[in-house]
C-alpha cells in the first residue's frame, strides 16, 4: 500500500482505538516486547507419511537451519531464539554452534531431545518394557540437558511417541511408574535455573494409548517430579472440540504452564501455520494470557511461558510459512491487547451474556493490520515483512545455493 | 462512536478498499440485497434437556414471535421474512396470519411441520414401522403444504427426528424406502413453484443411527424425488472436523443447495449464535457463495439459496441475540464480497499456497463494521442495531407485558 | 433353553476354562460379589430436549423408583443399593425412607444434590457470579450431606452443569477459585467415612466451556479438598476417542478414582444402555480394574470404587433396561475375570505385540452367558433375570397401576 | 486345546445353535465360501510419518509379496486373491506375475494406481490445476486398466490424496470438474466386466480438504460416470461417531457398494487390524451385509462386494497381523450369519426395542471360534491357523533369508 495512505489508515485507526479508551502506546510497547520461538526443524524438510516433498531451498544443515531462522528474526524482530532438536540438530561443538547463532542474530532455544527414530524405540523409550531401552532414553535426555547448558538454554522440551496400537500391548499403570522413574533421573540432572517442559498428545504415532494423552496426565508428571517441571501445550494435539483456551486458564491457576507449541489443524495434528484454519481460537488462547500476567495470582507463571512455533510445511516454502505464522501470532497477541477489560468485567459481573461475548468480538473484528505495521516501522522493519522476504531475492539464491539432501526429519 | 469519528473512520476505509481495487458501491449494494430469514421459534423460550429458563419477555403467541421477527427486521434492514412451525404457530385462519405479517412488515417464509413432538413418533415419523404412524406424518406435512399456499409461502422445510438409539432396533434399508415413499407422496403434493429442503442431521435425538444423517443421504433422497427437492444446510448437523464450505460447493455443483440453516457450535447441535464460536468457517461458506453467484454453472441455484437462522437462546435475551446474529451473518457475507477473487483465481493458477491462503486471510481481516454501519445508514438504520435496540426501551416493555406461559417449543 | 443343554453347555464351557487354567470357582465367587448401583432417576420419565415421551409403569414417587430399583435387584441379586437425586426424591423423612428401602429389600447409595434445575443456575450454580447463588448451591450441597447421614450413606456424588456458552461470557479462573472455594465448605462438612465424588462431564448442557470439562480438571479440584476427595468417571462424558480404560488407570494410579456412572454412547452423552455400544470398551474398563485390584500399590483404592449406572431410557421400558445394563456389565467383568494375566505379562514382557492382544481378545471372545447363567443359579435366581422378568407380570400390573404424572426429571 | 475336547466343545455348541434353530451346515457352507482379499503392501514395511520401522522378514519384491499372500490363504484358506499396487508392485511382465501368482496359489485381484508419491503431485493429481499433471495422473490410471486385463483383474481401485492444506488453496468446485473429466476418461477406457472402485477419505495428508472426503463425494461422481463405477468404503475414513453400518446399508439401497478397505482405528486412518478396536462395528457391518444378501432389492449389489484389507502393520509382524485380521473377519461374518433374522424382524415390526437389540446381542456374544476351528477342520486346515503359522517355522525362515532394502511404500 502507499506510505501516505497506510499513514492516514493508522492516524484513524489509533484515534478510534483512543476514542474506545485503548492505551495505544502501552498495547505497542507490549507487541514489541512479544518472543515467539521458532524451531530448527522448520526450516528442513517435512512431509506426511505418504510422501516428503523436497521444497526449493530448504536448509539441508544445522547452519542453514539457524541461518533462516535469524532471518526470519531478521524480517519480524520477535523470534531472536531457536528451538534445536538432537540428533538432528548435533554438532561436535556446541559452543562453536551457540556462537554461530549468535554472530546470525539469534540465540539457542529449547533443546529437544528424539526418543521416536532409533530402531530400539519400536515399542516406546521411557515407558519400554526393556530397562536397556529405558536407559538409553534417559541417557540421550541427560546428553540434552548438557547441550542446553553449553549452549545457554534453560528449557528442555520434551515429547514422547510412546504408546501401544493395541489393548493388552503394555500394561498402562507400569508403563506410567517408568515414566516417572526415568523423568525424575533427568530432573534430577537440570542446574536450579532449568525448566522440563512436558508435552502431550491426543494420538499419533500411536493408535491406541498414548502414554501422555492430555494435559492431565503431563501435569501429575509434573507435580511428581517438582517445580521446575511444567507443561507443554501444543496447539495440535487435543481431541476434536477441546477448549484449549479452558486448558491455558487451568495450567495458569496450578502454576504449570510452561509453554507452547503453535500450529492450527482442522483434524488432527495437522501442523498447519498458527492461526490459519481457527483464527478465533488463537485470539481466545492470547486473551487467557493477557488477563493472566495482570493477575497477581497468576503473573508470574505467565510471564516464563515459552511460545514457540512447531509445524509441519509440507507443501510451502519454509521461510514464508514461517514469517506468516509469526504475523498471525502477532495478530492474535494484538488483538488480546485490545480487549477492553474493565467492560469485560461489568458485563461479567452483570450476568450480561451478549455484551460480555461482545466486548471480546469487538477486540477481535478489530483490524490490527496497521497497527502491526506502524510497530515494525518503529521497529525498523518493514511493515509487511512477508513481502519484504518475497521482494528481497533471498529465497532465489537459497533455492540456486542449496541442492543435495540434508540432515533432519525429511532427510 | 462519535458520528464524525465513524464517517471519518469509513472515509479512510474506502479509500482503502479502493486502493485495492475493491468497488466499494457494488460491495455495498450487495450487503443492502442480502436476505436473511429468522424463525417465530427462535423468539419463544428454549433450553435444554436439563432445564427450559424462561427468559423474561420472551414471546408467547404466534403474533408475538412474528412481532419480534418484524421488530428484527425494522433494526438491521435485512430480514423481511419469517420462517412459521406447526403446531407450535397454527392458528385458524392462515391468511389472517399472513396479513397481520404484513401489517408488521414481514412475511411468512418457510413453513415447518413438527414430526417428533407426538407420542406415536416415539419410535420415528416417516420411518416407523407403523404405516398409520407414516400415514399421520404424512398428512400433516400435506397441511403444511396447504398452509404454505394460504400464507404465501413457497418453501417446506423438513427436518426428521428419526432414528434409532440401539443396533437391531429399526431395519435401516426398510426405513429408508418409507422415507422415500413418504416423501414422495409429499412432493406430488406441492405446486411448481414449491421447494421441498430436506436437512440432515449426525445424531440426536436419536443415538444410534439416524435416517438422514449427512448430505449425501439428503441428497440422494432429493434425487429420487425431482428437482424441486433440494438439501438444507444446518451448520451445526455434522460431524466434528467437517468442512462445511466444501458441502456447501458440492451440494451448488449438483444443483441441490436449497437453504441454510444458520448456527454456530463448538460440540453437537449447539445452536448458539452464528459465528459466535467460529466466524472464519462462517466467512468461508459465504465465500463459496459469493464464488458461486458469479458462476453460470451455479448461479441459478446461488440465487435461490434461503438464508435462515435455526438457534437456541437457551440463556440470553431472545430479541438482541438474533440482531446480533444477523450482524454476524452480515459481517460474514461483507469480508467474502471483498475477497479479491482476481488475485485468488492467479495464485491458485499459479500453485501459490501462502499467496492464495493470504488473499481470503486479507479479506477476513479486514473490520467491516465502518462498511455495514454506513450500509445500514444509507438504508435508513441504525448503525448499530443491537446498540439501537437496547436503548430503545422495547425490551423492558415485553418484559413489562409478557407474563405467563406462552405456547412453542418451551412451552 | 432347555435346561439340561443349558447345564451340559455349562460344563463343557466350565471344562475349558479349566483347561485354560481359569480357576473358575474363583471367578464365579467374584461375581457373586460384585455390586452395582442403579439409580433412583433411571425409573422415572426422562427425554431428549425435544420430547420426554412417558414411558407405561414408570416409577412416578421416590417409593417407586425405589421398589422398582428393589425389582431390580430381586432378579440380578448383584444391585443392593439405589441412588437418590435430591430434591427429585425430596422426603420429610429420611430415616423413614431408608427404611421402606430396607423392607423392600435395598439401602440407599449415593446422594446427589441438583444444582441445574432452579432458575437461579440460569448462569451457574458453584461457579456463578453471584456470591448469593454460590450460597445456595453450597447450602443445598450441605443438606445432602446430611441427608446422606440420616440414610445411612457414605457417599456424596457432584455433577454440576456450570459453563459458559459464549466466549468471554464468565472468567474462567475466577470460576475455578469459586468452585474450589464452595467445595471446600462441603468438604469440611463431611464426616469421615463419607466420600465425595467429583464428576467431569466434556460438555453440555454448556455449549462454550464446561467448568470440570475432563478428568484432569475434576482430579486438581479434588487434590485441592484432601483425601475424601475422588473423582468419578461417567463413561459418556469423554471427547471422541479418548481411551476411558487409559483414565481408569491414570486414577488408580492417583488414587483417586472414586466412582463409575456407567452408560454408552456412540456420539455425545447419549446415555445409552452399557456395554450397547462398545462392549470391547466396557471389557478393557473392567480389565484395568481387575488388574488393580491384584495389584498392592491400587488394591486399596480399587476396593472402594462404587459401580453406579446413569442412563436415560427414552424410548425402552425402564426395568427391562436396567436389567439388561446389569447384564452386560455383569458380562464385561466376567470376560475380564477370564483374561489369562500370566500369559498377558509375559508377552508384554517380551514385546509381543500380537500375543498380548490376543490374550485379551481370547478372553472376550469367550461366551460367559453359561458361566453367568450358573452363577445366578447358584445364587438362586432365575439364569436368565430379563426373560424372568419379562414372564413375572410385573411390568403388565405396573403398567396398570400407575398412572398420572409424577414428580423427578421427567415429571 | 486338546483335540478331543475341541472336538466337545463344537458338538454342544452346535446343539446348543441347533436349539436355537440355526443351521449350523448352512452357515458353515457360508463361511467357506467367504473371500478376502490381502493386499501386497501389507507385507512389506510400513510406518507413520515418525518412522519406518523394519520388520524382520518383511518382503522386498513383488515376488516376496505374492508369496507372503499366498502363505495366508495356504493357512487361512479364504483369501485367494492378491490386490497390487502400482508401481510399487510394477513389473515388465504381468502375463509372467500373473502365473506365477497362480503357482503360489493365489491370483491377482484390484489394481490399485498411486497418485501420490510422485513430485508432480505436491498439490494434488486428478484435481491438480496443472492440465499436465492431470494428463499424467489420467496416463497412469490408463496404464492400470491395461494392468489388470494383462493379470486377470476386474477391478481398478482408486484412492486419491488430492485435497488442500489452507483455505484458498484450491478452487473447490473446479476441482471437481476435473475430478469428473479425469475419471470420465479412464471408466471409457475400461473393459465392460470391469469395475471402478472410487474410494473416499475424511482427512490426511490433506489437512484442509479432501477432494473426495465423504460416500457422498464418491456417489455422486460414480453417478456421473456410470454403472461401472461404485463406490469403495475403507473403514478407517470417517469422521468419529460415524455409522458405518448405515453408510454400506446406504450404498447397498443405492446400488453402488463396490468393496472394503477393512481396518480398524481409535482415532484417524490409524489402519490397524480389523476388528481389534471396535469388533462389535464390524459385526455390525456384516449384519447389514447378510440382511442385504437376502433382500432381492440388494442381493446382486451384496454378491460383488470386493472384501479387500488395507492395514498398516508398524510394529507387528506382517504375516501373523495378517492371519489375525482374516480370523477377525470370519468371526464377524460367523456372528452376522448367527442372527436370527426372523425372531429381529419379529421385533422390529412390534417395536420391541430391547428385543431386537438382544437378538443382535446374542449373536454377538456366541463364541464362534469352536465353528470357525470345524470349518478349517473341514476345509482341511488347521483349527488355528496363527498358531499353526507361527509353529511352522516360516517366519524365522523369512526373517534368516530376507535382508536389503526393498520396493514399496516403506522401502
Amino acid at each position: 500500500m502507499d506510505p501516505k495512505l497506510l499513514e492516514k489508515e493508522y492516524a484513524v485507526w489509533a484515534e478510534v482505538q483512543a476514542a474506545r479508551g485503548v492505551d495505544v502506546e502501552a498495547v505497542k510497547a507490549a507487541l514489541k516486547a512479544q518472543r515467539i520461538e521458532t524451531p530448527s526443524w522448520g526450516y528442513g524438510n517435512s512431509g506426511t507419511r505418504f510422501k516428503v516433498f523436497r521444497a526449493p531451498g530448504a536448509a539441508r544443515t544445522v547452519e542453514e537451519r539457524i541461518a533462516d531462522a535469524a532471518t526470519v528474526h531478521r524480517f519480524t524482530g520477535v523470534c531472536p531464539t531457536v528451538a534445536i532438536h538432537i540428533p538432528w540438530d548435533r554438532t561436535d561443538d556446541y559452543a562453536a554452534l551457540a556462537a554461530f547463532a549468535r554472530e546470525q542474530g539469534v540465540a539457542i532455544g529449547a533443546v529437544n531431545p528424539n526418543l521416536f527414530q532409533d530402531d530400539e524405540y519400536r515399542l516406546g523409550s521411557v515407558t519400554h518394557h526393556d530397562p536397556a531401552v529405558r536407559r538409553k532414553a534417559v541417557e540421550h535426555m541427560l546428553e540434552c540437558v548438557a547441550i542446553a547448558g553449553q549452549v545457554g538454554s534453560d528449557l528442555l522440551s520434551l515429547w514422547f511417541a510412546d504408546g501401544t496400537n493395541y489393548p493388552g500391548q503394555g500394561h498402562i499403570r507400569r508403563r506410567r511408574v517408568w515414566l516417572e522413574e526415568s523423568l525424575a533421573e533427568v530432573y534430577r540432572a537440570m542446574p536450579p535455573g532449568m525448566r522440563m517442559l512436558i508435552e502431550y498428545k491426543f494420538f499419533e504415532p500411536a493408535w491406541y494409548h498414548t502414554d501422555l494423552p492430555d494435559w492431565g496426565t503431563a501435569l501429575t508428571v509434573a507435580q511428581a517430579l517438582g517445580p521446575q517441571a511444567q507443561v507443554l501445550v501444543d496447539t495440535g494435539h487435543h481431541p476434536q472440540g477441546t477448549n484449549i483456551p479452558h486448558i491455558v486458564a487451568l495450567l495458569l491457576h496450578e502454576g504449570r504452564l510452561g509453554g507452547f507449541h503453535f500450529n492450527d489443524r482442522k483434524y488432527a495434528d495437522d501442523d498447519l501455520i498458527a492461526g490459519s484454519v481457527d483464527p478465533f481460537q488463537l485470539f481466545l488462547i492470547y486473551n487467557e494470557l493477557v488477563d493472566a500476567a495482570h493477575d497477581p495470582a497468576t503473573a508470574e507463571t505467565a510471564r516464563r511461558v515459552a511460545f514457540m512455533v512447531d509445524q509441519s510445511h509440507n507443501i510451502e516454502p519454509k521461510i514464508p510459512a514461517m514469517i506468516r505464522t509469526v504475523m498471525n501470532i502477532q495478530a492474535a497477541y494484538a488483538k488480546a491487547l485490545l480487549v477492553d477489560r474493565q467492560a469485560l468485567a461489568r458485563a461479567q459481573a452483570e450476568g450480561d451474556v451478549l455484551g460480555a461475548a461482545g466486548v471480546l468480538r469487538d477486540a477481535f473484528e478489530t483490524d490490527v493490520r496497521p497497527l502491526l505495521a506502524r510497530v515494525r516501522q518503529e521497529m525498523g522493519l518493514d511493515p509487511d515483512p512477508l513481502a519484504a522476504y518475497l521482494r528481497s531475492g533471498i529465497q532465489q539464491r537459497l533455492e540456486a545455493e542449496r541442492a543435495g539432501p540434508g540432515t533432519g526429519w525429511g532427510g
